[in-house]
């Protein structure tokens, strides 16, 4: 196989490489702890015991209460099983609102309950990714059942007010549900003092494994399961539990509780200094989303005139992973939803690349990128049909 | 913690030990080659290949085409999908046949679909657990949408002549799912010649780690995705791919393959040795279910006029893990649903213990259960106030 050893992986939004305090965490359940943590023996009760930890782990990363914390197997479920819940437990109620830039996992189950005819207002957005608080307000006039808005975005980092959005989603008798998947870890977050009733999280987004994810809902929210089966999660979601990957969600968010410090500081600083190097370098280069509110580890960065996707692949000869648009939207043509809705014009939305850095990156891995990056783009450009041959040239 | 190293685990169908070839084959994906499976690097492709790697291992097992599985976190997930989608996709027809012994994955959503108004028939056993062909037409006349019957048992190994039950379906115009969890791997299966339209299993009942199963869907069969997100799975189930697991439920499908005949030969002698050892040793003991079509790891022993919860105690002193009913509905007082079906009395029902081997269990395991529970069976009824204290005493 290929040696990926001195790769720089700028993809974190993604997905993350499991922490290796997670994978040593996990593993005894992966080899020896195999138990059933329904049955009633003692080897199967030591799996209960370490289950009810990886819930109080998860639930102190939120500021929950553990029995608030339902366990599922991704962030979409987490998703599907919120908004679905609204609807089914509040059937007086009227459907949805959500936005136009909301993560496929959202969109399409909105697109598809549309379809079927539930109503879904989906809001638009300003050239900057923001919402407009009196669009938000005057859509809660229909009455809907829930309100489903993310923290923050995955393709440009921007945050949205949700604590805000909550509020007025109460004031309008709507359940508030966010897709925090992308902010967990990132952003501190405190749900006793929240009015946030339901949040979804992923595992794989915060060095935990894929696969696993959970659901915050607020005690005394009413809920419908989404997955119906056994009596596991308190009659919440059937399904024997994953428990080498709750183990390591837990321990995954215990270590995201200490790195939150980090991620604002040290990774911060390195996507500045990223983004900075490229800006200046490379002409006709623009930031997209929210320059004031987002995420510490984002940057999404349009290059006019040219294929993100090619990009990517120059890029990916010098080992650097990086992406444009939502990994869970590639292989498709379209320009980003996300980038469209802040009516990016065309030229750009094509050529825009994300890079989302963790703690595990390093000065050295933005420093490879300000170099190889200027003359990936000068070539490409120098390809391009639309690019203007007499234009500025690549500085350096 | 303490040591489980002699432990005797006789309760493979609530779930299996991960077998060390699949961990080992899935640690890679765990620890080095994280990508996101739908990114377009180099280090993502290697992650893609695994997984078609493990689809075509899937589909191998099952004699279906790779393109016929969809993947999913467990067997109640594929559950789940499988009723939903046929509902959904047919809503000329009427709702769904099933049988009153299903797994609570299928029983409990039936239930629930039920309730919400979707017209579901039931269908009993006899008291050996088997159906009556005669009443599975005369339900077929309802016009459903789906017959939902499972393949094997769980808790006493009944097997259910699905290959006759889903031809039936389909002269009704019905589509036929089986939930196929219990017996992947223990019965030779190829979905090329059957009539069966779409199949679920689960991956930690053939030693890959829980949180992972499939969903078999015959190509041409109508659709409609359960989970909704992203492009995964070819647009029929949204979500990050769980990539170590699917590597990992891969692999124990490839080992699976190669030990059906042993299931059938060692492991099955095994399960009769036992059966044989505790039916000579203990008066008023009945093997549950059709002793001529079962699975061949599996026992389920009514001792009248006990407790099977306090068998399991005293058990699990020697370390020998044994369940009563299915790990899915215990934690629950009423006795089993299955044996309830079948008429088994409440005395009896109520003192049923359930052992299922797996082909990792050895003559000592067998010889051990033999020698302990005679004693512990005298010693309980000797404390039962139903127990006729002149009625004939243990053997040895």
């Amino acid at each position: 196989m290929r040696d990926f050893s001195d790769l720089v992986y700028l993809d974190n939004n993604a997905t993350t490489a499991v922490a290796p305090e997670v994978l040593e965490e996990m593993l005894p359940f992966l080899r020896d702890y195999y138990g059933n943590p329904s049955s009633m023996y003692d080897f199967a009760g030591v799996v209960g015991r370490k289950i009810t930890e990886a819930r109080e782990r998860v639930a102190a990363l939120l500021g929950a209460r553990p029995d608030e914390i339902i366990f599922t197997s991704c962030g979409t479920e987490s998703d599907n099983t919120a908004i679905r819940s609204a609807l089914m437990s509040r059937p007086e109620r009227t459907g949805v609102v959500t936005t136009r830039v909301e993560h496929p996992a959202v969109k399409n189950l909105c697109e598809h309950l549309a379809s079927r005819g539930t109503p879904v207002h989906f809001l638009p957005v300003d050239s900057l990714g923001r919402l407009d608080l009196d669009q938000v307000a005057e859509s809660f006039k229909a009455e809907p059942a829930v309100a489903s808005i993310m923290w923050a975005n995955n393709e440009t980092g921007t945050v949205f007010p949700v604590e805000e959005l909550a509020q007025m989603a109460h004031e309008a008798g709507a359940l508030f549900h966010t897709d925090a998947v992308q902010c967990v870890g990132k952003i501190g977050m405190d749900m006793s003092t929240s009015a946030i009733d339901m949040l979804s999280l992923s595992g794989h987004k915060l060095h935990a494994p894929k696969g696993v994810g959970a659901l915050y809902v607020r005690h005394g929210t009413r809920f419908s399961p989404f997955m119906i089966g056994g009596h596991q999660e308190r009659g919440r979601r059937g399904g024997t539990e994953n428990v080498a990957s709750l183990v390591a969600l837990g321990k995954a968010c215990e270590l995201a509780a200490r790195n939150i410090a980090l991620e604002n500081g040290r990774v911060a600083a390195l996507r500045d200094r990223l983004e900075r190097g490229l800006l200046e370098r490379i002409p006709q280069a623009k930031v997209n989303g929210d320059p004031e509110h987002r995420l510490p580890n984002t940057t999404s960065i349009a290059f006019e005139f040219i294929e993100g996707e090619s990009i990517l692949l120059m890029l990916n000869e010098h080992k650097i992973c990086a992406s444009s648009g939502s990994a869970c939207t590639s292989g498709s043509l379209e320009p980003s939803h996300v980038l469209r809705a802040m009516g990016v014009p065309f030229t750009s939305a094509h050529g825009s690349v994300r890079f989302s850095l963790s703690v595990y990156n390093t000065e050295r891995d933005i420093d490879l990128v300000i170099e190889k990056l200027p003359a990936i783009i000068a070539r490409l450009r120098e390809l391009s049909p639309f690019w203007p041959q007499d234009a500025c040239k690549v500085v350096a």
